[in-house]
Order: C-alpha cells, then sequence, then structure tokens
C-alpha cells in the first residue's frame, strides 16, 4: 500500500487523521508499566551520554555550553509526540553544528547576542522548513541530495571539524570557515601550545579511541554481554570528562592556562522569542534549508535502519513534521538546530528503547542534570570536550567511499570529489550546493543522450534487435529505432537531432519506425520534438511510425494533435510495424532459420 | 551513425578534421558558376530584406541604426565559413536584441559608450561561450530550456516588445525592463500623442499586416507563383519604409516633431577590440551565456527544419561553433549578438539559396548598402521601424500553445504560466532563469515518485503482471514489486521508503523481488539504497531478490559488492525467482486455466 493509498484512507476520517499527524496517540494508547520501565532505564544510559555531546556540539556551533542543555530538553519532548519512530533520538548534532556556525558567523562575531540570536533563528527557519515541507508532502526535496555529495560533505565536514577541534586540544585559537583558513589560522600559532593542555587533550584523544576499539572485545572477553559491551564503551566520554575535570581541580591546571567551561548558569531555558527580523531571517533562510535537508537525510536514513531491525514503520512526511516540531521548540527555549542523531539514537535502540516516551524521558534527564549537576561541570577541560567531539567525527569521514564510488561511476566520483574539496576550501555552504547543483547537472546531462538502437528482425522469430550485436534481417527503405529512455526535455532535441543525422546518412530510407518499449513517458518538449520529426520526415518524403507504445503514454498522446498529424501508424508490435510495410520480408524472416 | 562514430571516424584523420570545423571546404569544392548566380539572386533579395531588419533591431537593443548594418556583415560572412546549414541566415533578431538592452541597461545608460562597451562585449561573450560550448560538445546544455519554458519566454519577450514599440508608433517616451514598467512609463504620457507620427506608426501597422495577410493571396490570384509571391509579401516592411521617408521629407514633417533615423555614418565598421574589463565580463557572463542559448535553440531549430526538407545534414556541434565565430566576428566588427534568425532563413530558402556562399554575398550587399544607401535612410522615421518590429514580433506570440500544454501536461503548463508571467513581470533574465529552475525541478519531481506495482502470476502463463489490474496468483510470503523507472538519487531514497512501507503493511512477507525490466541504469545513490534495503530486510528476516535486470545494468552492478552482499538471488525472469522460492505454487499458476 502506498502512502497515498493511506492518506486516501486517512482522508475523511477525523480520528485517523489525528493519530497520523499525533503517532503518540497509537503508541500511547497501549503504554504499559512494563514499558515505562524500560523506558526510564534507556533513558538513564542516555542521558549520562547525551550531556558530553550536548555541551561539545554547542562548543563547536559557537554557543555557551548550557545552550547544548537547552536543545536537548523541548526537541526531545516535541519528537516523543510528532515522531513515527520509536528509537530515534534527536538534539545537537556534529555536522548541523558546524554549519549553525558558519551561518551564524556571517551574521555577527561568536559570543555576541546577535550571533546567539542568529542561532535560535536558524532553529527556528529550519523548524518552518520542515514543517511545511512536511505538511505540503515536499520530502522529495531531499533527494536533490545524491548519496555521493552527502557522503563527500559529511566526510569534509567532520575533517574540517576535527582540524578546528584540534586548536582547543593544543590550547591555541584558530578562527575561519572553512578547513583552509582554520588550518592557515593554527599554523603561525603552533609555537603557542599549552603544554598541560596538550596533555589533557592527547591523553583523552589516546583514552576515547582506546574505548572505542578496544573496550569492547576486552569487556567481551570478561563475560559481558555484546549490548551491555557496546553500551559501556559509549559512556567512554564521561569517564575521561570525570577524570580530566577532576585532575584540572586537583592540579590547579587553570592557574597554568588550561581553559576550562567555567560557570555554566543553572536551571531550565527559559521561553525565547526567536527574532523576527525580516532581513534576518532573508539571510539565512538557504543555509536553514541546507541545515535542514542535511539533517532530515541523516535522521530518515537512522530511522529507516532502526525500524527495519524490528519491521516497524516511519512514515517520511511525518518525520518532517517531527523535526520540523523538534526545531521550533529549540528555537523557543533558547536552543539551535537539532535532528535525530546516529550514535544517540543507536544507543537508544540498543538500550532497548521501546517507546518515544524513552526520548521523553531523557529530556527529564538532561533537565535535572541543569538543574543540579552544572556546578560539577566548572573545572571540565575544553580540551576534553574536543576530543570527543575529534573522536565522534573521525567515524563520519568515509574516504573509502571514494574508491568505491569511483569504481561503480565516474559521474558520482565527479560530484563526490567536487564536494569534498568545494567544503574544505570554500566552507560547507558553497560545498553543499556546488555538490548539488553538479549532481543535478550530470543527471541532466546522462539523461540527455540516451540510447538509441537500429534494430532488425531476428530470423525465425517476430523479436527485433539491435543490429550491431545480432544477425538480424533488415530492410534498406525502413530504418527502425529503438529509444531506451523516456523521452522528456533533458533528451527531446538529442532525438531530433538524432534522427536527421541516421536519415540524412541512409538516403534510402522511406519509413522510420520509433520502438518504444522503455518510454514510460513524453512530456511536452518530447511531443513537440516527435511533431518537428514528423513534419521534418514527411518533408522529406519519409513516413514515420511508432511501435510498442505503452498505455499511460497513449493515452496521453491522445490528447494531442499529433497522432492525427503522424504520416504512419501507431503499431502493437515492432513486429506489426514491418509487417504493415514489407509484409513479405517480416513473412519470410519469420519463416526463415535462426543463424 | 551517430556522432560519436562520425567523430571516431574522423579521429587521426586531419583532413577529415578540417572539413568538419570548416564545412566551406567541403560545399566549396563543389561550387559551380550556376551555384554563384543563383546564390546572388539570393543574396540581393535577402540584402533588401536585412536593411531595415537590421537597423530596427539594433534601435530595439538601444543602439544606433547604423550597428544593425555592422552586426549583418561580419557575421554573415563567418557563418558561411563555419555553418553546417545552407540555408540558414544569422544577423540581429528581435528576442536577442531585446535580451541584450535588458543586459546592457544594467551596465549603463543608453546611448553612453559605456553601453555600447557593453553591447559589444554581450556579442564577444556570447561567441566566446557558443565556441566553448561547440569545441566540448556541451551542446546538451541547451536542453536545459524545455520548449515550455522557451515558447513561454518568446510570447512574454515579444509581447514586451510589441508593448514597448508602441512608444515611438506613438511618438511618446518609455523606459524600464520589463514589460510592467514599461506599460507604467507609458500610461502618463498617453496625452502626448504626436499625430502625425502616430498616422505615419499605424499607417505603416496597418499597412504591413494587410501585406502579411492580404498580399500574398492577391499575387497569387494575379498568377505569381506560391515562392515570389511569398517572398514579395516578405518584402513589404521595403516598401512602408519607401513611402513614409518620402512623405517625411515631402510634408517636412520633422518640424511638427516626427522622430526621424537621421545621420547613418557612412561607411564599414571598423575593427573594435571588445571592452576586456574583468568585472564587466563578470556581469555579463549571465545574461551573454541566456542570449547564446536562446539564440542558439531558435537558429539549431531552423536550421534542422530547413535542412530536413532537402534531406541535409546539420551538425549541432558545429553550428555552435559557426554562431560563435559569428558573435566573435561581429564583437569584433562593432556589432552585438546575432543569431540565425526563422523569418530571414526561411527567405533565403524560399530564394533558393544553394550554399551558405548567399549569406556572404548578402553581407557584400549590407555592406554596398552602408557605403552608398545610409543618406536615403535620414528622413526614415522611427515609427516606421517600430511597426515593422510590432508585425515581426507579433507572429511569435503563442497564446494558443497554453491551451495546448494544458492539455498534455500540467507540470508544463505550469512551467510556461511562470516563465511568462516572470517575464512580464520581472525582465527577461529572471523569466528564463526562473522558468529553467521550474522546469528542472518538476522534472526531478516527476522522476523521484516512480510508478511501483505489486505484480503477481497470470494463471496459465509465465507472465506477471499489475495484481490491482489482472486476476493473478500471489503468495503471502513474497512480494513482488515491478520499478517502473530507472533508479537514480531523485528516486533512490523513495524506494527505500516504499519498500520499508510495503514490508511493514504485509507481516507474512518472507522474500522481496524487485522485478527491473524498465530499470536503465542505477546510479551509486540507487546502489547504497539497494543495499540499505538489503541489509534492513535482512534484519527483519527477510530475502531479496532481483529479476530480469538488464545487462548493462549487471555490467555495472559486478563491479559492486552489492551482489556479494545479496541475501537472495538475481533471476533471469520474474518466473524464475518465484519459482526458486515456492516451486509448487509457480508451477500450479502455470497450469491453471486462465481466468
Amino acid at each position: 500500500m502506498s502512502y497515498d493509498e493511506v492518506a486516501a484512507r486517512h482522508e475523511g476520517n477525523p480520528m485517523s487523521l489525528l493519530r497520523r499527524y499525533l503517532p503518540i496517540l497509537t503508541w500511547g494508547a497501549e503504554y504499559s508499566r512494563r514499558t515505562f520501565t524500560n523506558d526510564l532505564v534507556v533513558a538513564c544510559i542516555v542521558t549520562i551520554m547525551l550531556i558530553p555531546q550536548s555541551l561539545a556540539y554547542a562548543l563547536l556551533a559557537g554557543l555557551p555550553p548550557q545552550v547544548g542543555l537547552y536543545a536537548s530538553m523541548a526537541p526531545l519532548v516535541l519528537y516523543a509526540i510528532f515522531g513515527t519512530s520509536r528509537a530515534l533520538a534527536v538534539g545537537p548534532v556534529a555536522v548541523a553544528s558546524l554549519m549553525t556556525a558558519a551561518a551564524a558567523a556571517t551574521i555577527a562575531a561568536q559570543g555576541s547576542p546577535e550571533y546567539l540570536g542568529a542561532t535560535i533563528a536558524l532553529a527556528a527557519i529550519s523548524g518552518l522548513l520542515l514543517l511545511a515541507l512536511g505538511l505540503l508532502r515536499l520530502g522529495f526535496l531531499a533527494n536533490f541530495l545524491s548519496h555521493p555529495v552527502i557522503s563527500g560533505f559529511i566526510t569534509a565536514s567532520a575533517i574540517q571539524i576535527a582540524a578546528g577541534q584540534l586548536a582547543p586540544v593544543l590550547g591555541i585559537k584558530a578562527h575561519g570557515e572553512s578547513f583552509v583558513d582554520l588550518v592557515k589560522s593554527m599554523l603561525p600559532n603552533l609555537g603557542n601550545v599549552n603544554p598541560r593542555t596538550a596533555a589533557i587533550g592527547f591523553g583523552s584523544l589516546a583514552f576515547l579511541f582506546w574505548v572505542r576499539r578496544g573496550l569492547k572485545p576486552l569487556l567481551r572477553r570478561l563475560g559481558i554481554g555484546e549490548r551491555p559491551a557496546d553500551i559501556l564503551a559509549k559512556l567512554g566520554p564521561v569517564v575521561a570528562i570525570a577524570v580530566t575535570t577532576a585532575a584540572v581541580w586537583g592540579l590547579g591546571l587553570t592557574e597554568h592556562g588550561v581553559k576550562i567551561v567555567g560557570t555554566v548558569p543553572k536551571g531550565l531555558p527559559k521561553l525565547t522569542l526567536p527574532p523576527f527580523e525580516a532581513g534576518l531571517w532573508m539571510k539565512l533562510v538557504v543555509p536553514a534549508l541546507l541545515i535542514s535537508i542535511v539533517g532530515y537525510v541523516e535522521s530518515i536514513s537512522v530511522a529507516l535502519t532502526l525500524a527495519a531491525k524490528r519491521r516497524q514503520r516511519v512514515d517520511p512526511d511525518q518525520e518532517l513534521i517531527a523535526l520540523g516540531m523538534s526545531n521550533v521548540g529549540s528555537a523557543f527555549s533558547g536552543g539551535f538546530p537539532v535532528t535525530g542523531g546516529f550514535s544517540r539514537s543507536v544507543v537508544n535502540f540498543e538500550a532497548g528503547a521501546e517507546t518515544p516516551a524513552a526520548g521523553a524521558f531523557t529530556a527529564v534527564g538532561i533537565a535535572l542534570a541543569t538543574l543540579f549537576l552544572t556546578p560539577l561541570l566548572y573545572f571540565l577541560p575544553n580540551a576534553t570536550l574536543a576530543a570527543t567531539i575529534i573522536v565522534a567525527v573521525v567515524s563520519l569521514v568515509d574516504l573509502g567511499a571514494l574508491k568505491k564510488t569511483w569504481t561503480y561511476s565516474k559521474a558520482d566520483f565527479a560530484a563526490m570529489v567536487a564536494t569534498i574539496l568545494l567544503t574544505l576550501v570554500e566552507g560547507v555552504e558553497a560545498g553543499l550546493l556546488a555538490g548539488v547543483g553538479l549532481a543535478i547537472f550530470l543527471h541532466l546531462y546522462a539523461t540527455s543522450k540516451p540510447h538509441v538502437a537500429v534494430v532488425g528482425q531476428i530470423p525465425g522469430t517476430m523479436n527485433f534487435r539491435n543490429v550491431t550485436r545480432h544477425a538480424v534481417v533488415t530492410d534498406p527503405e525502413i530504418l527502425s529505432l529503438r529509444v531506451d529512455a523516456s523521452l522528456y526535455f533533458p533528451n527531446a532535441r538529442f532525438l531530433e537531432e538524432h534522427v536527421n543525422e541516421a536519415v540524412a546518412a541512409n538516403p534510402a530510407v522511406r519509413n522510420v519506425i520509433l520502438e518504444c518499449p522503455a518510454v514510460n513517458t513524453i512530456d511536452y518538449s518530447a511531443l513537440e520534438s516527435l511533431e518537428a520529426i514528423n513534419q521534418r520526415l514527411k518533408d522529406g518524403g519519409i513516413t514515420l511510425h511508432l511501435s510498442e507504445v505503452k498505455g499511460p503514454v497513449m493515452d496521453r498522446l491522445k490528447r494531442s494533435h499529433f497522432l492525427d498529424e503522424l504520416t504512419g501508424k501507431v503499431h502493437l508490435t515492432q513486429f506489426d510495424a514491418v509487417s504493415s510495410i514489407n509484409p513479405d520480408l517480416a513473412q519470410r524472416a519469420l519463416r526463415a532459420q535462426r543463424a
């Protein structure tokens, strides 16, 4: 059953419609005490994992750490109400945080109230855009991001994030909106590395990489189960934070220039009104759209993957609405753009989240943390948070995809490389837009020259095949062309030129037959091209026939004058077409022995 | 034989390559005295027709009248050397002149040397762009202009041109870069109409419309042949010019405020160097590209139509080179953008032009006119030239196409209407770009939701058809989906979602078979989607099979790891696929009576 059919069934039934837009009504009705206990345990685990992530991604977005916590409350509750995935965990993610920083930097300097306002506005615009796309069922817009483009973009973003986070790890300064600018700004400062900061930073890095690679096998050898081992290994950052915070406090390292998070304001976020300025919104609408779509693509892909494991359903349009509401919620609680994150969703899933309520309970956990735990974060070194970011994003770098893409398709490889290079050199927005543009361009290029084969009859059969691949019977007065593509504007003119060329090269031709079994559509441009071909062939004393035209295509052609003007006929099969022109030849070929 | 094959034959043969890029070597070798005499007669006719057109289109482009004559010399000679059409006549045309005026107005005010410089730069940039497209064989770029978009654009441009030319016909002022601005600027001046100018203008208009509609039938009744009657009817503007010029001179109308062409400088154009300023070129590159492509589309369409009547060949890539050289020639002789025009090419063809030499001779005719006839143009009223433009462009307005497009395709209709409205309101550049963008968007939208049918076996056959249209045999454990489209990034995610939905809706399913007879390509995005589908189905305990995969698609899949990871198999036919899972059912269905 297609979504449209589902939608059709829902039409006129207000309760179904309500259930569609509020999935909580469906799973909430079956909610039991057992599920509650289970979701509560999951929420504890995810909360512990989410606290360092939220702080780190807020810093990555150029924001005060508490903003990361704010962005991990309201969005989770709203997703629990509107989301269709049982296991997706929303919140700040690395790539969207980088894109947020890049967009906000075009408005104001980091640390200014205007910068904070810009990030809130980005969340609000993203949210409204996602809501609009969901309500208008325009989720297909995400398709504009081809896989090689998004993969290249994420690889380049991860490289840029990792490079940028090397600065806090080393205790030096860096600035710039692209990888190249960042590296340029860091090189002259390499002499000013703070040794204690670097010790904390590299120590955390080494520990976190070991946790990722070596801890899980160790835990498994110690007899711990697959899933608990997985989850314990994901809590490594919490240990690193605890140890390094204690070290900074105990050894008094702040006096030696080790940068710390400092005072994180206590308490829940206040209701914030996003800045509604037309000029600001105009400037931010393109980056907000890009953040929305990149975020949505990551989120829906995670949701589909997790849903498949339990044969659950995910509604892509409703997911747009849920992410839209989450971002609007983030904006109104002083947060920044959020989406469904890969690693936290996997933890949520593996810990056993059964309903989106686990997400809502996680939000409560984060709220409790902002109320009671923030004093503990005072001595948390920035270097440790930077190390957790680096370890998280390094796994996003997928250079193997370059080789895989190269082997499979040169056009896709070109789009991927262009996206990576432009993102590294020009920044995230330019890189992504160039990638999208190039992918569409290469797609139109590929479809602009479809395969057209000259065909002839295979002796002893009614079948027609490519003359260059098979021993076939042909008539010099009949040119049979099989078009292996739908006909629409990217290739309409090609067909005109191809027929002109073929006819000019074969002066004996008196009949042209277009065999159309692979033509799924004919748009208006192609219709006009067919009319032009028919008229030009007529001027040259040649008759045009069609064969094997599909039903829906034929229905549409009947709505035009083309069939009245067509000099020849539309034949059911290619054999019928040839038989109508040269019955003797067709019959002789049919009776002949196969070569 | 395809162009690539022609090209391959030419590789490594310098003489063939030279002949390809210099078509004059081919037709020049067969040039005879008879052809010469014939081409000379044609050139006389076309010259007489081209003089008023050249003057009028120069005024339309906001340039002094002699520039129109300059643009009708070098380009014609260069096209004769490089062009592949035997009958195409290049020179200034209405729509390109309007676009030139719009682009140059963004640089400087009409009448200033910078404005003239900008139009020359436009010709130079257009020429180089066309040359580059031709040499790199990127003519497919013209495909981005779908027929409804170009048709809507030309209709809107023609309406705008006609509206703008009403001002000189009435003897009032008008300015503005769009139809709406033009009309707004004219309304307050309607009280200042010059009655004598209006008399000349409307008199010319009435005469020219009568010539177009009534003269040819009259001449035919008088016993004149079809073609001479056609050509004589096309010379109407010359008569209007002669009569109104004489009237202005004889009646001393200039003293009553009738605007005249005035002094047209005598003599041939001097060699001009286009202004080479990076800033200017950057500003003009987009309009120049649009002018080039719109001009090329008109030109190649005329060339193909005329070539077909005599079964001659036109090489689209070489046409780009020829038009590129013509525009470069125009720039270096102080002209403005040119292209192959419809009406003059038809006159050229119907007068009997046998080779491009007729065009070169026309250039000589125009040169003689600039040397000796310009004093005769002194009293030529602008109103008459404006009338000739109006009569020429009114035939370009094709509102019937709106109805035709509406009947055939709503998406194409939307693109057409958007192009017309935006061109009228926002001007030519915005209108054209919006149309192109919308056409590409609608194309991607249409391909993003391909038709996917659930299929079952028709009893008594090995054939599988849509379950909703036929009485077929199915197995609740087998879900057979036929995908009626190539798989690429615009629809890759759709397939993932569709399979997720279908499997979630049918809990009994243990096997999914994708039947792929209409899949012409699978790009990297779709490959990754197939991998994700395979993995997700596997996680849900379902096996994925493929059937009827085309040869080239299979070759490509073999270059990836997909076939190794595929949980099921690739089957030659859908019947084989079902037989491998449930042989009993397949055999029983085969033996069953057809419903």
